[in-house]
């Protein structure tokens, strides 16, 4: 493992981003809780997603029950499709995913290999027991959601989702009727989803809940052009295509989103919209341009609903290559199913009198990778100390407010002044503990871009000094002056030597 | 049921604030989902409690997993505890708390009647099927959980959790070192929570999926005093104590929370400042006070862990008094019972040398009552339309922007004051169907605070006119100058007439 992962990991549990959950009993894989930063950190990232994905296009956001009737999944496919191999140990019971014994032991890609090859491995003795090396059973599938029964006699099996788009497609009809017809129509939501993971594991990068972000966006498959696409259309990606794959290229190519789309290497032009937009949301969390790519998914590793998917990758110095987002082209598959299984007509009419079931584009991003990624991607070290260097906008607290010592009335101006900023609506840490260069220190850890000390020469004449998280230079600033200068460089309107006069160290 | 209540569940789905979920599929009792307008809804609500409960405080907020292992609830008490006894039909086969059963059929309050006591009345055939008429059969008790199972062998079982305060207790340990040991410490969290209800019903008041926003404060019980209640103890409230009930009174007393803390009346002066709190944030929803009032529980009606429960109650025309938050002073209860099961020392060091478990009080909300009630206190009708009057801060949709017709260049402008608006934040919703009265008409239904016409004036001298949603009066102003003053509005900074100069109807 990478140092920085480490590092990361660490500053994360103590300092209160996340941690494994239900530590006090021994813990259970899979299942993350976060802490006062991480909870701040994921709301704020949570938010540039629906300013940027949801706000600007006027999107109807939605939100549906995670727990669901089977019916939904029968309907979505989920029940047939969403199961994996597990091999059984037949002497020390350890129970493995067979793609993933497949990969480690033999070396071959096994995503979607299928039930008889593995039955056939397994029964050459070609893999097995990652534990005890002992023979393993027959293979059998497992269905990974998690099931309940609801009603007091158990009368409805239920599931909770593993994923958020179905509530979009089971209300689709209502919203597009709020919505007086009109396609293109953005349906999104935010929700925790859960799936039953064999093995979870890479902390916040497989969990057996964690939380969703998706658009699907609805539009008629005879107009399919999306009315933004001017505003992507001069932007280069890097893309690796399925077809490229299968020719064995490893290299991404560099195209303009409008070149891919005219070319059909992109299926759907609201596809490469939208993956222009996740390029600008991802960039805007601080992983750069050149640790990004679109990577479409070869036929065996698509979902049953997708007719092409990009996965939006980025790079991670343990990991190499990460998703962060799935961009799927699920055309009309799951409208269709559920009108099929629910009798329910879900086609539009046209101007013309035809009438025709709209097709799904989706943009869906996995809200916790976001947070370790932008976690990971922020961390740096200066002269020995760790600074988690966050984009302003997404930085869990704006500002630390240090008496430069705890005596002399500084503390009590110091609470008046954290009090000034709080009247502004900012998040602020009051610190009184230790010497100023280790609160500094904190400060720059939790990635809290400012920090302000009140110092003797505040009781004379009103100014306190501000601190950047990242260049350690200061200035000097008066109190009054502080709430909409602090707001503006927050948003990044003005820069750090507009925030005052420069001040020598403290 | 009451005109209002008809009235606002038939504008909840048709507009888009919530309606019954998995409709295609004939529905399931408990669940509902929340639209475009009710996501928003519900959305700013919980920003109003985030500000007022938790920013305003410094208290941390966490996030915690939805699914726990089963040790979680036996050290809470959750699978004693969690349970209701539930009745079946010999007959028919029919499913009925029996709580609900004998106050329908007997009228005495059963909320929290033993077993053997249903097992009499039973017995003796006092209560019968109310679908057949038909004995029941013996009482049987039902955990109000739904369990589910944990990994591919499904070796660990699993609950989702019935309340999110858990998961403060689980991790108190982390989070108290993240704030360096310093009580009193304030641990928040927002999320879903689910309920196996025998019989949900109501709505949005008695669902089996739904969202809680909940705080836990621990504090030292030998340092019992919170350090802002001066900034509450002359606030007056109604308040009917479990003593008073026991007398048979029903009519609460009026008092300042000072007087109820120093007579006893409110056992701990957390839990006397957090109902001072409550009130203004749930006066700031639009519920006028002499609506509101805090019931103490009776001991039979009080969870296990609490030794003092006021529920804070609102008058609904249709249901009189109903509960929208809970008060409750859980004393060590619950980090005592993790400490016992799990081994794990939940003791503070004192400066004294003593050690201690803190205790706690804990006010905690169902959001989705909350948006029912915003819902349903905004209603009202004027010259027979329907209004939504809530208050500007957690109005869905900002402002309306209309063409005052769909032509001659009006569309187009309008379009332009739109993306104004959005640039500048604000949610905006875009109309040019139908006459611009039913175009009103839809923009107060939909309870937004502005509506914003573009008309021929617009071409010549780029002013608008403005409608006020409550008085329906207008004014003019110049589109330049919109943006900061709808800002200011909105958050109530400045009244309608002082958006612009006075106008006559369009």
């Amino acid at each position: 493992m990478g140092e920085a992962y480490e590092k990361v990991l660490e500053i994360a549990s103590r300092r209160g981003f996340f941690w494994p959950s239900f530590e006090i009993y021994g813990g259970i894989g899979g299942f993350y809780t976060y802490g006062n930063l991480g909870t701040r950190l994921k709301r704020n990232i949570e938010e540039l997603w629906r300013e940027i994905f949801v706000r600007r296009h006027g999107f109807y956001e939605i939100e549906d029950p995670i727990i669901n009737p089977s019916r939904v999944f029968e309907a979505s496919g989920h029940l047939t499709h969403f199961r994996e191999y597990v091999l059984e140990c037949a002497r020390c019971g350890r129970i493995v995913r067979a793609d993933h014994l497949i990969e480690e032991q033999l070396g071959i890609p096994a995503q979607s290999i299928d039930g008889r090859e593995v039955e056939r491995l397994v029964g050459e003795g070609k893999v097995r027991c990652p534990n005890c090396d002992a023979e393993l059973k027959a293979p059998v599938t497992f269905l990974t959601m998690f099931q309940t029964k609801i009603g007091a006699k158990g009368e409805e099996v239920g599931y909770a989702r593993p994923e958020a788009a179905q509530g979009m497609f089971l209300n689709f009809r209502r919203c597009i009727r709020q919505a007086r017809g009109a396609l293109p129509l953005g349906l999104a939501q935010v929700g925790k989803v859960l799936r039953n993971e064999i093995a979870p594991r890479r902390g916040l990068f497989r969990l057996r809940e964690f939380t969703i972000m998706e658009v699907e966006l609805f539009f008629d498959p005879q107009n399919p052009s999306c009315p933004w696409f001017d505003r992507v259309k001069e932007e280069e990606v890097a893309i690796l295509t399925e077809e490229m794959q299968e020719r064995g290229e490893r290299k991404p190519v560099r195209i303009t989103l409008g070149e891919a789309s005219s070319k059909g290497l992109i299926k759907a032009e609201w596809q490469a919209y939208f993956m222009g937009v996740s390029k600008e949301f991802i960039t805007m969390l601080g992983i750069p341009e050149e640790r990004q790519r679109f990577r479409g998914h070869l036929p065996e590793e698509r979902a049953h609903y997708s007719v092409q998917t990009f996965d939006h990758e980025i790079h991670l110095e343990n990991w190499g290559w990460i998703e962060v987002a799935g961009h799927a082209y699920r055309t009309d598959y799951d409208l269709s199913a559920h009108q099929r299984h629910s009798g329910v007509d879900m086609t539009l009419l046209r101007s013309d009198g035809s009438r025709f079931i709209p097709h799904v584009v989706e943009p869906s991003f996995g809200l916790d990778r976001l947070v370790h990624v932008a976690l990971e991607t922020s961390f740096r070290t200066m002269e020995g100390r760790n600074i988690l260097a966050f984009p302003r906008s997404i930085a869990p607290i704006n500002i630390s407010v240090l008496p430069l010592v705890a005596k002399d009335g500084l503390p009590e101006k110091a609470r008046e002044v954290q009090r000034i900023l709080m009247d502004a609506g900012l998040v602020v840490e009051y610190d009184e503990r230790g010497s100023i260069g280790r609160r500094y220190a904190r400060s720059d850890e939790a990635g809290t871009p400012l920090a302000l000390t009140v110092d003797y020469q505040t009781l004379e004449d009103g100014t306190v000094t501000l601190r950047d998280r990242d260049s350690w230079r200061q200035v000097r600033q008066r109190i009054d002056a502080l709430p909409p200068l602090i707001c503006r460089y927050l948003k990044g309107e003005i820069g750090f030597s507009e925030l005052g006069i420069p001040a020598g160290d403290v």
